[in-house]
């Protein structure tokens, strides 16, 4: 098996018009890449978790909608939009919570939008040139947000994270994960503990993996183990991802991220959060705004098991994400530098 | 299928000279009883956990020692002494966390070493006689718990709960889920939210199970969603049980405890600890001093799933419990009264 770090997490094949993923539903038994080139199977990877993490499904979005874009068979601007627009709203309602789904989507309906003058062949041109360009910034943010990052932290830390921000959510190195393999990359030895996060385990089937994959030295820990870890004196830093950030600095990302915060505050840990501008959604105003995504019952109850794991019956809550207040966050590290408190300052700055 | 509040979790049977358990490692998904004859047995039956909660390992320890000393056929005091010592040393080997294990086996054993002028027969029938006891007394310490417990909620309150410190913890009622028991008895509505409980999910297998057996209003979370249900405000009040509490109040219970408490703090939500007297350990002075239990790595890799949940070859830290520090309990709940801060001092006053 090759080593993870070398494949694509989210890539365009342009010889096969498809959209090219790890399968990350199959990991960390199997590395299956899938290529995907209808409209329904990208809808379906991006809501089943198949392809996920806020850069990574932005990206593929980007790809998603430039190949529907394709097979458009229309001369007539308006028409050619008309059907843009279906394919691009279709693809929006895959998650309801990642900004970047939108904000990716809305990217290349600009590029739709001004170009109104040229033939639709001529704009499906800009619109392949656009989703590489939206996946090559990704690359760039994730390793800018990398140097930033390592500059808070030193040789032989000790470092928790949750769910994963890590390459498997973003076209390289991660957003919260991209410290670690830049680190890594320079020799650094880290001790990272990584939550499991139940209920679909992104911790231990992806950060897990990718780290170990990476020769990081990797400890797994359930999620209600991060206090005692924490009490034990073993983590200097917190370092976590966002789905979307809003404009007084509140971060919605993976469900238990706010409960690591708070934990981080009690023991003094400076908690960190990974978020390229991509993210940061200045009509958001508070975290408040933001609608969090519930998901099925069966996540819980049965679906890592051979029989249930719950009584038949059982009522259950099951939010993808948690809202984590600003008050907790020590930095947001963002492509372009580090924002500190009073983050409705340092974001609108920014 | 018997409602599960007609079961007794843990008895003796006379007639067959057997101890009786509910086999909750199977639960939820089948309800069987096993009758245990053998010390192996009964000492795997503690390390797995087909027997578990702090106050039930105590009752079936008593039994099962009781069983074995019926067994030691010595007239001779001395040599029928040091096979009961063999027996309870053997014992006393199956969990090392819960000192509810040792209290009970060492209550036993003065029985034995009080009556030194009495036949082994005699001493035999007094055992029977102690480990009735016991097992009563656990119901009784129980009720009381919840009696006091109730006194500090009201009809229709929120309620977290982990792990599970319910009637399948416990002879009957149990402590942490012996304020809902009795209050659904009284009528009372809560609406209660159980955490999973990752690894072995007493939580979702037990406390979801007995709560929505005896028809409370029950919803099952992950544990890494406690902070977000606090955050929608549907928590009044949390409710832990207690495997151990040391001296100066610091308390040792399942893993994930200690991070449920400074969520509860940060929210501004009353922890309360139900610890009958017998898990309070005066010879312990600070929760520092208790040693935490480590268990198997693939409790958290493997067990749960048709596959490996991580990849091949990481490292895993697994304890069992944690130590919440004093400062973080709002009281604690024993049969004889509720607790306040400081602890050392009202513990001293018990």
């Amino acid at each position: 098996m090759k080593n993870i770090m070398s494949y694509e997490t989210v890539d365009l094949d342009d010889e096969k018009s498809a959209l090219l993923i790890i399968d990350q539903t199959r990991l960390p038994n199997e590395v299956e890449i899938l290529s995907l080139t209808n409209q329904a199977d990208i809808h379906t990877a991006i809501y089943l978790l198949q392809v996920r993490g806020a850069p990574a499904i932005g990206v593929a979005a980007a790809i998603g909608v430039y190949l529907a874009a394709k097979e458009i068979n229309e001369a007539s601007y308006d028409k050619f939009y008309e059907k843009f627009k279906a394919a691009k709203d279709y693809l929006a309602t895959a998650r309801p919570t990642a900004v970047n789904l939108f904000w990716a989507l809305d990217r290349m309906e600009r590029v739709v939008m001004d170009n109104s003058t040229l033939s639709t062949e001529e704009i499906k041109a800009l619109l392949h040139k656009e989703a590489v360009k939206i996946r090559e910034e990704d690359i760039w943010v994730c390793r800018s947000i990398g140097e930033h990052g390592l500059s808070l932290i030193k040789d032989g830390d000790g470092i928790l994270t949750h769910c994963n921000a890590g390459q498997l959510a973003t076209s390289k190195y991660g957003t919260a994960l991209a410290p670690i393999h830049l680190g890594r990359e320079k020799g650094y030895q880290f001790k990272v503990f990584t939550d499991e996060t139940r209920p679909l385990l992104q911790g231990a089937r992806l950060s897990a993996f990718e780290l170990h994959e990476n020769g990081v030295d990797t400890t797994l820990i359930c999620d209600n183990m991060a206090s005692q870890v924490m009490k034990n004196g073993w983590i200097n830093a917190v370092f976590v991802g966002c789905d979307r950030v809003a404009a007084n600095g509140d971060v919605c990302n993976k469900v238990g991220t706010s409960g690591v915060a708070i934990l981080a505050k009690h023991y003094g840990i400076p908690f960190y959060v990974c978020a390229p501008t991509s993210t940061i959604d200045m009509n958001t105003k508070t975290g408040d705004d933001i609608h969090i995504e519930q998901r099925p019952a069966e996540e819980i109850t049965e679906m890592w098991y051979k029989d249930r794991m719950a009584p038949a019956g059982i009522k259950v809550y099951n939010p993808a994400f948690d809202v984590t207040d600003n008050s907790l966050v020590t930095a947001l590290i963002t492509e372009h530098g580090i924002l500190r408190a009073p983050f409705g300052e340092s974001l609108a700055q920014l």
